[in-house]
């Protein structure tokens, strides 16, 4: 049975035509027919420092317009051996966290029940929590793998337990993650105070920081996240994991990052993990400038992870 | 029978979310249903000066965005009273103006064969020649109702009959328009030279340059055209009628131009005109800083028009 | 005894020198020396469509630093006659909206409580509930001059009481606002519907669209708000009561709009007026362009409402 | 006798193509041919807020390129009755202000030796100084028409007499200007002090403030400038004096300023005035916008003034 | 004989100040003295995404005035051994590829006749093959470095032959290039299918993937194009090669790119290779952010590429 | 003793909240309390192409509330061990730059008096010299290093002896630094002739260009520079030292650089070294696009050589 949907083929359409979807392909809800869905989470409401994340979607939809199908470096064409669509926007409630977080779990929950694959793009770090509420509730506590600056499990912000800079705490908190399977990568910049990790060392989380990345090399984070993220793995893409040079469109920049190579090799490195789940997320378009090269850098690295997912055989 | 076709509620689903169409109406091309379709034309091809007006359609889509369903100067919802819907853009050919001329008459002359009101966003204004073809095909010569800072009826470019300088003398030369009926208003700007608007004086259009608007005021303006654009007219609107302070987004820009305040009073003046099709032309995304002022101007000038036509009572 | 508080000398210390406070005034929070306090309010938490106004504060205090100290249309040195000084800003809380309102309203009640006139700068217009709810404590319920291209009187928002759409009809709900003696000048834009403005109507609150402001001109609607807003008046200025080629940095830009001199017209219009608190809100600096004339412009609209304020005499 | 230098024509070279000279005219230094020169003085050394000026020749004749050769509104080719070219820039000092003016004086006084008229491109206001040194020089005192937001006749500046805020007091203080015979038009803004136009006052100067320009309109300025203004007329022209919507990109942007279109009468109104010199100074670039509409009207507002010029007829 | 052409001396006029010419030399076309000439082609009409490379050559030559004339790498003065100036432009048909590569191959011949050795600026990549026609008629078919990140083999366009993605397809075809000859170097990103590189291997081009550059390093690349390129070489450069981070400004953008470091590595690897042509393309300035960084970066790679042409002994 | 000057603690006060100061310090002149001062230096009167550096303090100060206090990779809280503030700017004269110098040497020198450690913001790179005078007064000849992309050691400009491109020939010429002590990273570019770096070589200064940098690593340089700069050592790191891609904001941006990351390990490699004076330069606002990553940059430069000093510990 061939695939439903398909990305516009450039050579009938031009690039620039036609209503923004990621990469071009239907929009769709048909939870009958698909098995992988692209998911704007347009929320920033959990930001402590630059808005915006809630154009990320939009900005990610125009950009990815430029893709092409196949993929050489994994040999794969990922909408040929999956039925893949956007999905549209989960309705977020622009003032509320809380609200938000409802519709967000309740969201990916139906994609879960329906063995839909969630293939999040935020808005800010702070939609990973629910997306991970209703991940857990389907798969159990799950690895993660998580590329980013910062590690986002600070404790309570002015009084609030809920912002972008705390998902991962609450999600151990909530036994949600398994810190033990968990890795976090490209860790930089400064910290609040000397016991910043002392969380990730008291659960036994896995810490990459960014000096051992540019000392060992992407395979070599490939390499310990094998060993790390056994099981059913969740996947979280902070762009600010990126340089701001590459990615200067985002919320919390921090010097001194990935480069956009680095990061492509990061996520061909999620070939033949058993992944449940994915985001991308921290794109915030009005500090982008009109190249737009952030939201053109995580449209591709979906598009990247999108290719590493295995071919799903329909029954 | 209600309308089929009606913009995202932002009291459900927030402004900036879901896939960017025309005031977030639905994306159909279902001709047995339309009565109105807004249909992007997203071709630069034909720009003597800057490009990137490809991106028109895109940008005015999401900047509409912001618009709300009823009007209250017309005292109108148009969703309420057509079945209008974003019909998706022409698969223009971005390298060639003959063959995007044909697609485009093409498609028009679908919408038309379907009774389908055709509402176009540019684009450049090469566009509108075949637009008229289409219309005059189906109405026979129609009047003229064109706002904008130049007459485009120049003669050949560097050898070539087709750029977004001539539609206007090729609609008068291949009788699309009936150049008596034919009025230009918001006309400024240096000229090639003294004879720049023989033609129109030759053919008897009326032509009202800036000075008139800015002394007599737009009232007197309307009541021009009505005595001018008699029958079947088509309107077309070239966003740099406006001074670049509203309109910085667009390809040949042209200082000491309309207000925005005037542009929608224009527009407005539409009303109980029998219109047969409408365009907004060169509005150039990349020249229109953050604030994507243009579009959003665009947008509303679109939808203005939309708020002029007269209810469709279904059979 | 003469003022404490008073801008840099320009022949001193150049403009773009120092640490940006408001007008280079001093940073001082000394209730017992203090008349008045321009106060930032930096929240975007309430902000249906863009966001980035929790910056406003920070950049109309760099561009303030153009402005010199006398006012030659008011007559008058503001800094000479009152006590004012940049009071820094309510250190709000990015992610709720209920904790943010009660350190608005604790810090504007402090000010109110020493006899401090409140100048508040936003932010994005939620924030005004909680500043009337401090004025109406002290003062009781109060006449009202807003500008605005909208009413912000809309019902609740997906499920939320208070965003920026709602602050006036929760005040006039909460007794904050004497609905006969408030007055709404620039309301513009399409509406949700056709009973938009029936809680002003049910209410007696007096409405003045922009089609007024142009036709009878800025001289006409500063009598009719004499008429109305008697008694002590609190004043709230949207920015988007200005035109998006005035004003582009903001979060929901509504065309067709004041110009910056008829905006100026307006505030100048406040001389005599017994006013007991402002604020200006909705600049929004990711959206406003390299020149950053919607910062400047809303830095030079305080500064003409202190010059219409009356010299304080010291006891 | 033809005119030797004229623009490229568009429909044989496009727009966007060769070198950028000021309207595409040619390059020339020929003094023995040329009887008006349009002269570039990129100087940014005498600001006293936002630098860049220094590229606003490179950025004027950029966006010069969409100007034609025929102006209907004054009804003259300009180039076809003057031997006008692009003279290129004066080679100004980036670091001495002394050293700068020594050159833009002998530069001037090189053209006027040759009868050349000085058409001049700024660089900041202080500029001007040099320039009124030669053409007083060749002329004695000349009137003077300055339309500006600033009146540019402060005093020292910390210790300095010379920088962009004191051309004028300078050069009423040497002689150059005759004070009756010099009108200051579109005034406004907040001052230093109650005393800041004092000096024009006692020298008899008139002063006439946006405020009249707005309430009597531009035919009466103009009336009011021919009244003034006899005799050999220097005209100063501050790009400034143009609202920030029309004209973002300046140094010292003041609100509720000129519109483009009564910045364009303005200058129109020249007509028939014996103009000896002119600049349009102030036009900073990185503060436009990727529009560049404050180059772009400034390129206007100096091919208008270049329309003003009565035909040079061959001896 | 000393070389008649050169760089104005930034000591004695300012970087920012003349009208912009490629590094401030004369605009000459001076045949019988030139035997190196910096042409512009400002042609976009070939694009199928972003469009703007029209401003290209304007935008090259701007930001080129910051390059001094001693390249202390490659320990030469470029035009100390050649006579090279700013050509100026083609004069390119915007409208119509077919009227374009007919003007670009006249005048790109006229150059070889005279024996000038032709650095081409675009302008799009489908500017490259009229080059090569002309190329491939005074010197036979030539052999081709070619470091893009795209293979611009494709086959036709929407119905059309010619555009950006397919000139070296067609020189191939038509004999231009000798595919034996030919290396590709930079290629990446997502194909429209697996086949996207068969071409090449049915014609024997060599195929140098980013993946390489990146892990053998820019002198593996260099022995294997020294090892291909055998005989007269033809270099075309496309500035989409480099990544997005040091590119933005480019009409197709590509991450996970070449460092500019890399690139300057491999532009020097020129050294001692028999070029007979060179072109820089696929700068498009309005997507490129207030610094002009891709249009520095170009401006330094023809530099450098000036930087490894041998000394032209006069006769 | 406890430090009393510490920045914001962001879970009290968001980071984008109250007047911008460096890291949000207090703003303090409190000779008696300070042993380090961030001190702003506005000055861009000193540069030869593009202007704009002196709105870098204000910039930097904005961009740097988002550093934390903790430092992990030298695990150290920098405002634990020392008593740090932000001193405000030197009130510089825009227009000359000899009033400027006498300005900086003599703050400077007050500092250095009450053994308060310099930190200083540019402005261009000229304003190191009179940072020098004062340091060389109290601490003799200091050694030197100089991290750039230029060496600024250039004779006269324009008949001028300073600007932006001499400070260090000064600087040897009068004695403050020893040139055997001195040593210059990331050398690149163009020259303006062969003798560049005759200077250099005469007085024995060290020179590492940017090839060696990329060829042997960051922890070479820092071996060569601890073998070099012995003694008291002043620091200047002009921001064009790293590659546009990571700091467009610059005056004389040179492709080719060093990256954030290496550009962070530099800076890390002064920890043990004796210095006695700091300053990073060059950073120009208007030329960073909105996300303003250069002033980000810089202002984590600033951070992390602020946690390169030892602690203080107070008598």
């Amino acid at each position: 049975m061939p695939p439903s949907f398909r990305p516009l083929d450039a050579s009938e359409s031009p690039r620039f035509a036609q209503p923004s979807t990621f990469m071009r392909l239907p929009h769709s809800r048909d939870l009958g027919r698909l098995d992988t869905a692209i998911v704007g989470i347009p929320f920033d409401g959990g930001t402590s420092y630059r808005s915006g994340t809630r154009f990320g979607p939009r900005e990610i939809r125009a950009q990815s317009s430029l893709i092409r199908p196949y993929n050489p470096v994994l040999r794969v064409s990922p909408f040929e051996v999956r039925q893949a669509a956007d999905y549209g926007d989960v309705d977020v409630v622009p003032v509320s966290i809380a609200a938000t977080y409802a519709r967000i779990e309740a969201e990916i929950d139906t994609l879960l029940t329906h063995r839909v694959f969630p293939v999040a793009i935020g808005g800010d770090h702070s939609v990973t929590l629910p997306i991970l509420r209703a991940v857990a509730k389907r798969h159990g506590p799950v690895g993660l793998i998580h590329i980013d600056a910062h590690p986002d499990t600070w404790g309570d912000y002015m009084g609030e337990k809920h912002f972008h800079g705390t998902p991962f705490r609450r999600a151990v908190e909530e036994g949600l993650i398994e810190p033990s399977r968990a890795i976090q990568v490209g860790m930089r910049g400064s910290w609040r105070g000397e016991d910043d990790f002392d969380f990730q060392e008291r659960h036994g989380m896995t810490v990459v920081p960014i000096g051992e990345v540019k000392a060992r090399g992407v395979a070599s984070v490939v390499e310990r996240w094998r060993a790390t993220a056994r099981g059913p793995v969740y996947v979280s893409f902070d762009i600010d994991s990126v340089d701001p040079a590459y990615a200067p469109g985002t919320g919390t920049p921090e010097v001194g990052g990935l480069t956009s190579y680095e990061a492509l090799g990061l996520v061909r490195g999620l070939c033949g993990i058993d992944t449940v789940g994915f985001d991308l997320v921290e794109v915030s378009p009005p500090y982008d400038g009109p190249g737009q090269i952030t939201a053109l850098l995580a449209a591709n690295l979906v598009y990247e992870f999108l290719s590493t997912l295995p071919p799903v055989v329909p029954a």
